[in-house]
């Protein structure tokens, strides 16, 4: 006997026929005497349906008006799903972020949770009723609803988990698992089993887009189990389902390089010939700051005649914000050239296991060149290490580096 | 300066271009200083989908998860509305019927309204802001969400008339006002300037139905001044918009008669020759009453030979239960023959003035003689005459009712 949440995104709730194959899997879990929380994201389009129609009405809406509107795609889904258990004889009923209360502070359209009263529904689930919750919602403390921001019914799940002291997280998905990276370009790519959640944040932050970011900070405070699986498809017989997100303590067999991601959505910017003096980096990335441009990568190149380049990334979106902040800035800091290059990729090579290995940057620099893939700038974590490349060898090295940390399935 | 409650029905806001309408209409009740609550029902086609999803699910569906699915209609509606009133620079705010709170009983599905907590609404009306109330909902003491029935927008909004202590009940609808008849059928009939609540609950029980009858009788009791008007098309100049529906002392020149109503959804049935003695109505209305079957119009003949005939209406919907039950009396009362007939129709006349005038009925069957139209079954209360005629002769006589009683548009 284990409790369970579930939880089933917007694809696996897409219109009547997948709420019952969904209340099919639920039934399962429940039949094999485990208790069972579910937490269900609006039907695929809906949310989208919802916003658009309060951006035509006014493009910058009231944020507690656009909440209260695109709640009620989770609340349909909700009693939808209570509907078809019971049909299904599963003792069932909804749960609106209100009646829970699962509580949030007042950042409308981006709120975050800081309370969950689980005992009504720990309570109701020791008597075998399923509890259909309503992802993605809250109640603020002035009683006003309140939504999570996009994925956030992801986040719902794990820290519906954590108040209910779940045994386990299930996210049901689109896809089967976490891979060791995008199977559409490196077609035996290894499902992973297990993952830390250390890689987990590594891996989705830059690009392997399965969970929410949050939601995997979230779990990592809470220690809550994360399984990533399927909602379509079942594991072979023999396989255990999905890929399970937990602790590093509990892989026992660490892999150096778990995974590898990649990301286009950064561009590069080099500011050259600043004066090489004090102040510079505070004043360049000073003025980024203020216009809420982030950085990722940055490097410093040796100084020469007293000045020096300064290169480092920006998301896409953020380049012109970026590119205005620096030109205001030329007056002050009096550099030459401003250069932008929108066509680069960062590729990552992701592992817990490189605390205790040497050499694992060198494996990647030693594969690229074998490709002639020219490394643009370098960045290093303790369980990570990224390279900018030019954008169109991205495939490639994803793929040379797969193979390189023996990744690839036999 | 007034307090208002304003009433828009699904057809009002069906799509973006009808909300913003509404909320002009909403804005220039704002301007002209006076206090406004809005109550909204869901865009229509979003109720009927929302309900189809229940059924197909499970057509014996759970009422409290059906209550939290339908309800959301309403929500998004008020969301939006309150989005589009702020982008006219009118400060509004939704509100769902927990959040009121509006509460209910635990009839789900089909609510009565049992106290409505105003105070919050009134303090904040009083600031100048605008309350988009969710029309249909409310809260049951288990904190689920309840909706009111079929048009149980009307009544959220006459019963919030009355807990905000409102000067009137705006019910924006499309047709404009209550028609002395169906203009469909006379063209010059007349929109009243005012009719009394007891002749709107005749006349809407009886065919007219642009007012739920559970919020006619809920103004009547709570003394709510209702008015009925168009969305659609404003009033003439000089010209009062849609009809009042008052405490007949507020009408002071009294029609005779104010209306004439039609219904085809009955049908008649006869019991042929039953035994003239006592308990034989009690054993045949009691039971249809066991059937759920609601009994209108009664007439029973003379007794000849001992025996008589027992001729009564029900409705259309009914026969099937009715004719079960009926079959299963016949060896307890032994009647002769059970006859049917769907094809007919109820006419009436209608008007409060009637108390006070002899003849009223003479002049109806007067009228019909005239036309050959043989009049079936009679029953008449304080303020309405209702004769059963032959369908066919629907048209013919409701036309020349209307002009016998001086209903004609001049």
């Amino acid at each position: 006997m284990a409790r369970i949440v579930m939880k089933f995104g917007g694809t696996s709730v897409a219109d009547l026929d997948r709420i019952r194959t969904v209340a099919q899997r639920v039934k399962r879990e429940v039949d094999h005497g485990n208790q069972v929380a579910v937490v269900v994201s609006a039907m695929s389009g809906v949310t989208n349906q919802l916003v658009k129609w309060c951006t035509e009405l006014s493009p910058l809406h009231d944020a507690r008006e656009y909440d209260a509107v695109v709640a009620t795609g989770e609340q349909v889904t909700s009693g939808l799903l209570a509907i078809c258990l019971q049909e299904n004889g599963v003792d069932a009923r909804s749960w609106q972020g209100w009646q829970i209360a699962l509580r949030t502070d007042t950042a409308h359209g981006k709120a975050r949770i800081q309370s969950i009263e689980g005992d009504e529904l720990i309570r109701r689930m020791e008597t075998g009723q399923v509890a259909v919750i309503a992802g993605f919602q809250g109640i603020a403390p002035d009683n006003r609803i309140t939504t999570l921001g996009r994925g956030g019914s992801d986040t719902s799940a794990v820290a519906l988990a954590a108040a209910l002291k779940a045994d386990r997280c299930d996210i049901y998905t689109d896809v089967d698992g976490i891979y060791t990276t995008d199977p559409r370009i490196v077609p035996n790519a290894r499902k992973l089993a297990k993952i830390a959640y250390e890689e987990m944040l590594e891996l989705a932050s830059v690009g392997a887009k399965v969970l929410q970011t949050r939601s995997v900070e979230l779990a990592m405070n809470e220690r809550v189990r994360v399984r990533v699986l399927s909602s379509f498809t079942d594991a072979l017989p023999g396989e255990e389902a999905g890929t399970l997100v937990v602790d590093e303590d509990e892989i026992v067999e660490k892999e150096t390089v778990s995974g590898i991601a990649y990301s286009r959505d950064e561009a590069k910017i080099t500011v050259r010939r600043v004066p090489d003096r004090p102040g510079i980096a505070a004043a360049i990335f000073g003025a980024l700051s203020e216009q809420n441009v982030n950085v990722d990568m940055i490097v410093q190149n040796i100084s020469a005649d007293g000045t020096t380049d300064m290169t480092f990334t920006v998301g896409k979106a953020d380049l012109p914000r970026a590119r205005a902040a620096l030109t205001d800035l030329r007056g002050q800091i009096n550099y030459t050239d401003l250069l932008e290059d929108p066509n680069v990729a960062k590729i990552s090579v992701v592992g817990v296991g490189m605390r205790s290995h040497a050499g694992v940057a060198n494996t990647m620099f030693g594969a690229l060149a074998d490709k002639a893939i020219n490394i643009q700038v370098i960045s290093t974590s303790e369980i990570k290490v990224s390279v900018l490349i030019a954008a169109e060898y991205t495939e490639l090295a994803v793929r040379a580096l797969h193979t390189a940390y023996g990744l690839d399935a036999a």
